[in-house]
């Protein structure tokens, strides 16, 4: 089976929850299916915006193999995989491997800090050896404002030239361009897929090498990005662009995913997609009202 | 039945890894039973030092039920139960406290920063609702410098206030003895029970108020520690507290896990004990020779 090689744009998807805080399975795969028809290459269960480490790993694997049953292709899924703890991350990664998913998106274990590039890389060695799957195709996860914990470049590079079949791109959540265009410059030339994860860096990003983006507003503006991607090579791209960074302006002053549960809440006239689990809390009823109006403002 | 209340030394229990990284249950639960009929009044299964998030939640429940089962009484432990999600943190307490431990020590979720007070508190109130059981004593683990997610002093009170009879102490990793002692003047005067995380304020810590210590050092001194808290009212206190202080320098100077463990490994004859799950890594063989080397000298 040829194992998908995700490009585009695509989306972190928000975790539909109860007013008692259980995952909302339906809820939330039914907006996976929304997604894919409106814009996005492809979708990523269990990233932040995802609320995945608000998640236990039996919640998440009973997720993902409800997702893949419903219908959507898992070659259009990357499923967020990275734990702690090494035998969850395992258990998470080999079921996303038998499911066919277009790979996984990895944290480094976060718990533990300044810990040193070799102890990483004992990890992602000790994770492709327990695997032992050469159809496992590992995404690194960058996001050093959140796990605190960097892949440095050196990091990665080795880990591309230990395991080149298996390690194969990154999210790059730094939140800073020239950091996505030094991975760009220096690996993307041998077919290392690098997405930016914010939506304002997808247009610089597709033109220069990386191969769209993993990012947030996507839950909400998926066709606007759609169009930057389709139209990156036309000299109206920048125009596109602007659309998607008035609106990224708009969600981002706000934190962002229960910001984009309340813009869920309203286009779906389902107030329960407000819900976060603690330690996360809900935009409150004046600022979710003045969202919804500056959203509507620029969304139209 | 009566709840234990824990003070005096407690060591946040060093996990014993075999070569392939799997829990050494066995080895484990003996290094427990040594330390408590070494100085030690308990011990805490899952702190930091334990590397309890290089663990699954799975790997969690069994070995807290085999560690019971070995004879140990529950009321000597305290468990490290915090979890990034709720349920696994649920699942961990229940167990706690079913087993009639002394109580639970309590990370906040820690993979999103930059939380609010409201969130965290929405968090503990959650937990404290389902595991519907007023046998739960929590015990807040304040350790900014690895969690990331700090309790203040305003949400200290407010879960005081709010479950007085089950959010019942602290222990304070913060590093700052500045911090203990204010914690020990603002809430030791209701009972609220104070632990500085670290061996160096354990005399300053029960000299004021607070009741002990939780502290990685008794892992390799508790014969040492518990000198102090014995004669923390006599005239050479401060004699035993320098000898606290001279041990807590050597091992300080290194990463502070692998260096227990080789101090460990030395003593008990078995190398395995220096295994750490990644990201952790042993010392070098050399850094473990200048270790040992050290340590001989200062504690004989």
């Amino acid at each position: 089976m040829e194992i998908s090689q995700p490009e585009g744009v695509w989306a972190p998807a928000l975790t539909a929850f109860t007013y008692r805080f259980e995952v909302d399975t339906r809820g939330t795969i039914s907006r996976l299916h929304w997604l894919l028809q409106n814009g996005c290459n492809g979708v990523v269960v269990f990233g932040t915006t995802s609320e995945a480490n608000s998640l236990s790993a039996v919640e998440r694997l009973h997720f993902l193999n409800e997702a893949v049953s419903s219908g959507i292709d898992p070659g259009r899924i990357l499923v967020g995989t990275g734990c702690c703890s090494l035998p969850d991350t395992v258990d998470l990664t080999r079921q996303a491997v038998r499911l066919g998913c277009a790979g996984v998106l990895m944290l480094p274990p976060f718990y533990y800090k300044a810990v040193t590039d070799d102890g990483l890389f004992l990890y992602f060695a000790q994770l492709i050896d327990a695997i032992a799957d050469d159809r496992a195709r590992i995404y690194l996860y960058h996001i050093p404002p959140i796990s605190q914990v960097p892949f440095s470049l050196a990091l990665i590079e080795k880990l591309i030239r230990s395991f080149p079949e298996i390690v194969v791109g990154i999210k790059d959540s730094s939140g800073d361009w020239e950091h996505t265009k030094q991975l760009i410059e220096r690996f993307a030339g041998s077919g290392f897929r690098i997405f930016p994860g914010s939506e304002k860096y997808l247009l610089p990003a597709v033109q220069t090498g990386g191969k769209g983006c993993i990012a947030a507003l996507a839950n909400v503006a998926s066709p606007v990005l759609q169009e930057v991607y389709r139209r990156r090579q036309s000299s109206k791209a920048d125009e596109y662009q602007a659309e998607v960074d008035r609106r990224s302006a708009i969600v981002r002053k706000y934190p962002i995913i229960p910001a984009l549960k309340s813009i869920v809440a309203e286009e779906t006239k389902e107030p329960a997609w407000r819900n976060v689990r603690p330690p996360l809390v809900p935009l409150s009823v004046a600022q979710g009202e003045t969202l919804i109006g500056e959203w509507r403002e620029v969304d139209r």
